[in-house]
């Protein structure tokens, strides 16, 4: 009895043990293989036969399907019959080190176009009065639009801005101009500076279905106060990326 | 027959949008609360009864009680009987526009400690010992780190170096100092850039377990690959940190 027992305890945790390296050794080897599926490494979308992954980086062919499971669970690769496993849904980069619209930071990568959901003066609320520097309850322009690249959701942005250019804005093309042109041409100046804070956050049932994603989809969310060049604060947003096609990248300096 | 045919199609539809309305409207206060939140405007960590926010941002009680709802999904917020709705899962932010470790940048909000998980040589993948800049298949130090701040699990680190000053930090004190510091003893000079990429993805069920979150929460994805003064790449990093306890903040500027 004490042997039998010994075996029931310690097979587990010994299967345990090896499929935490394994889970550990996948999920090193899905860092690597995203990395090499965001800069284009692989020609043609293809990526290489299991074997030849197994064979490339050492580890055995457990270890490169579950991986590959990894990838496949955060959507960026899937398996086709007849071809194997391809990329799917990429992400596009969104500049984190300069302040930018998202037409100009994906400029590159195709057509921005933003369909306005809601758009009209609303009662400021304290938080967004007290850093847009607004009277409490005095009218802001508040806008949503949802935002696609070539015709794909991207993200759902919520906007307020101070009436004296938010008037401006609603006889512009919101649909095709970013906030920041429209804004730096009302003004007659250029922006200057925003505060940015990024959070991965789920998604809400509703923002899920704005956005084409299930319910819980990792988002990344930025919250962005910018500012006129003059230093007026004249545009706060609440932004939703779906976190399945949006990287952020920035050049970071050791000394400021 | 038409008539009720109408009355079945027509009350859905209109139930709907005002659902669709209320949703916005939830959504948009959730967003200012959870600035709130995060910049310490609620004294005590208790938010204002749901009348009082209702009628503080003029909107129903409904949109109040399902924006509250949004915010305890997140974490952020939790129902205490006899106390009402409270501030929990502190977010604490990382500095993401100067190069900094996680001690440095958290130092004011406690003890960064680090769980060495491995560490040891392993023959470096094709795309690590590309951007590290060392032959394919030399040795290269990597280490697994879970990093805590006040003994919280907020990250899960995958570090590669190359040899020859990883060597060094086999000897050195990985529990209790930032990579980064000890990369700039050894070396004898500062770190000077680091291109960095920022994801938002939904935990695999072994990097959840580490973390000690439910498999499928929102994750902040890391990439950063770290050059010495000199230029020379030094350190590549995957970093998973949880969703729920870091949010990223940089002053962006308009000019470069």
């Amino acid at each position: 009895m004490p042997a039998e027992r010994i075996r029931e305890h310690t097979v587990p945790v010994a299967a345990a043990r090896r499929r935490r390296l394994r889970a550990d050794g996948a999920r090193l080897l899905a860092d690597l293989l995203r990395h090499q599926v965001r800069t284009g490494a692989f020609p043609g979308g293809v990526l290489p036969y299991e074997d030849t992954i197994g064979t490339d980086y050492r580890v055995s062919r457990n270890t490169v399907r579950q991986a590959l499971d990894l990838l496949r669970g955060e959507g960026i690769v899937e398996r086709q019959p007849g071809v194997g496993t391809v990329v799917v849904g990429e992400r596009y980069p969104h500049a984190l080190d300069r302040l930018q619209g998202l037409a100009e930071t994906l400029h590159e990568h195709g057509r921005v176009t933003n369909e306005v959901r809601t758009v009209g003066p609303v009662p400021a609320p304290a938080p967004v009065a007290r850093r847009l520097g607004v009277p409490e309850h005095t009218d802001v322009l508040y806008i949503e639009r949802r935002r696609l690249l070539n015709g794909l959701p991207l993200s759902l942005d919520l906007t307020y801005v101070p009436m004296d250019l938010g008037t401006g804005l609603l006889g512009a093309d919101l649909e095709n101009t970013d906030v920041f042109r429209l804004l730096e041409s009302l003004a007659g100046q250029p922006l200057g500076s925003a505060d940015i804070t990024l959070e991965a956050v789920n998604a809400d049932a509703h923002s899920a279905a704005v956005l084409e994603i299930p319910r819980g989809s990792a988002v990344l969310m930025l919250e962005r106060l910018t500012h006129l060049a003059d230093g007026r604060p004249v545009d706060l947003e609440f932004i939703r990326f779906r976190g399945d096609r949006i990287s952020m990248n920035a050049l970071l300096h050791r000394s400021c």
